[in-house]
């Protein structure tokens, strides 16, 4: 079995070694450069070691890994443009580099070399995996969509919410398992059990990440603590507030929405939070996915063994304090 | 032997027929809004001819149709963007109707429906179908490239704009026809040779448009004619021109390049396109790829009678005054 960290290794290779056209210029180079910002490359490791899994040779199970992680950088770059993010990763955005046209048309055509990846798996597999990863673009798609609708409404439900961040970000990773297993010759009730596993896991890890913002450990979260609070951001915990507060409680958080100060804001929010004891309500609804996660691998009828690795990552993706 | 005429209704009632999601409402909209739209329907009725002409089934090759179209019309909406047009086909384009990002957005999943389509080909076909498909829209992504980076450049020789033009709209129509002749189960050779009348034959009628532009009645010309002369349009007659012209004329022609008064402006063009024989020598070009076209039809080993719809098309095509 491989370890994670070695798969990364291989996919970093196999991702440098891409052969992207060399004209038109302006239209490859972007591609180049948003799959050459780095990142863990976490998708197409869990495609490798769904594979794995399954005794799969990583190498045929590896223009499904390369088409996730194709389509994973061409959803960043459309995704920024809507967003109007001027960074990703650090750097600049593709857009801020090369304009929105470009960006937009860069991002198609990466669709295509996504595509193009996949292609190359053997006919055998070809089908389904080309239905696993339809179903999963298309699912992302209708995330994205729906994350930007819900920015505009005042209304938004735990459940809507919840299946605004599957399609958005956990149908990919469940995808991404599917695929793998497929590609390695796995059966319908396992390929799905692997999706199951990924989906589940990919609704906690977002679960995780709202309730860090708020209380993960400043030294350790990548990001800036608050951060979603200060943005207003419609987060499990924000959603789980408005469901409880009272009439007093909610105009409170009216207030603080429009506070200037920062700081401020994110102390009287917390305070907020920690009056309805959201953070442990917040902590429920993440480990009912992760508990789903763990028992979908759990249940799997493959070697204990051969489960260790996967085991271990979702424990570490689970743990985190960062 | 189906007519265009009966395959094209046959292709609009299958296009009516397709079932998009209903939810998120606005991300499948724009869908059902431009492929409603409408037009001659002529790249998947290609697809079915080329599938006629090799005796094969027109519902089987219907996927490939219908993924041909619905690229074709995701590339619209992208476009449209791009160009930051205001109608398409008389009608406001997806952007104006629902914002940049939504459209972005919708021309997004729209690839990914063409990619559904074409994934329901049968298992035997499908490999050689995605490889053509793919291809092709490389193809039209580098074209759609080459033509915003030709707005920006001074020079552009004949050789690089027939390339564009090549790729932005004539790969299309050869892919088109390609994938209708693999998926009845045509030869490489054969294959290839549609192709061959399909990509020439759309370079002819992209020249044939810069023709008419200038020379077309304008009683029959379905735009307005002079509309190339007074945007400054790079077609190939100019790029012609600017070839062959002496010093004065091209300083008359520059002069014109910012003559504000359009009649005027469409008449001294023109009149210099008279003084160079511009007329004549484009259509020398033209027919070189019009030549080309009906050569590869010619030479296609195929009963004589079968190519009666494919020629009778071509030459419809290429005889418009319109």
């Amino acid at each position: 079995m491989y370890t994670p960290n070695q798969l990364q290794e291989v996919i970093e290779n196999a991702v440098r070694n891409i052969n992207y056209p060399a004209h038109p210029e302006r239209l490859y180079e972007p591609i180049r450069y948003i799959m050459s910002l780095g990142g863990k490359r976490i998708r197409p490791v869990l495609t490798l070691m769904a594979a794995d899994l399954f005794n799969g040779d990583i190498q045929t199970a590896m223009p499904a890994a390369l088409a996730i992680e194709t389509f994973h950088n061409f959803t960043l770059i459309h995704d920024d443009i809507m967003d109007n993010a001027p960074l990703r990763r650090g750097k600049q955005t593709v857009h801020e580099k090369w304009g929105v046209n470009n960006a937009i048309l860069s991002g198609d055509v990466m669709m295509v070399e996504a595509n193009k990846q996949l292609s190359m798996l053997n006919s055998t597999v070809l089908k389904d995996a080309l239905n696993t990863f339809n179903t999963t673009a298309q699912g992302v798609c209708e995330g994205q969509q729906l994350d930007m609708e819900f920015e505009e409404q005042q209304v938004v439900s735990i459940t809507d919410y919840i299946n605004m961040i599957r399609l958005k970000t956990a149908v990919l990773l469940g995808g991404a398992m599917k695929l793998g297993a497929q590609v390695a010759g796995a059966s319908v009730t396992d390929a799905e059990q692997m999706y199951e596993f990924g989906e589940n896991l990919g609704i906690a890890f977002q679960l995780q990440d709202d309730i860090l913002d708020v209380y993960g450990d400043p030294e350790k979260f990548g990001k800036q603590v608050g951060g979603d609070i200060i943005a207003n951001k419609k987060t499990l915990l924000l959603l789980k507030l408005k469901e409880l507060a009272n009439e007093s409680d909610l105009m409170e958080l009216e207030q603080q929405s429009i506070n200037k100060d920062h700081t401020d804001k994110i102390r009287n929010t917390t305070a907020l939070y920690d009056d309805y004891n959201i953070r442990e309500l917040a902590n429920v609804e993440m480990r009912n996915y992760s508990d789903n996660a763990f028992s979908a691998l759990t249940s799997l009828k493959v070697d204990e063994e051969r489960k260790t690795e996967l085991f271990k990552l979702a424990a570490l993706l689970m743990n985190r304090e960062y």
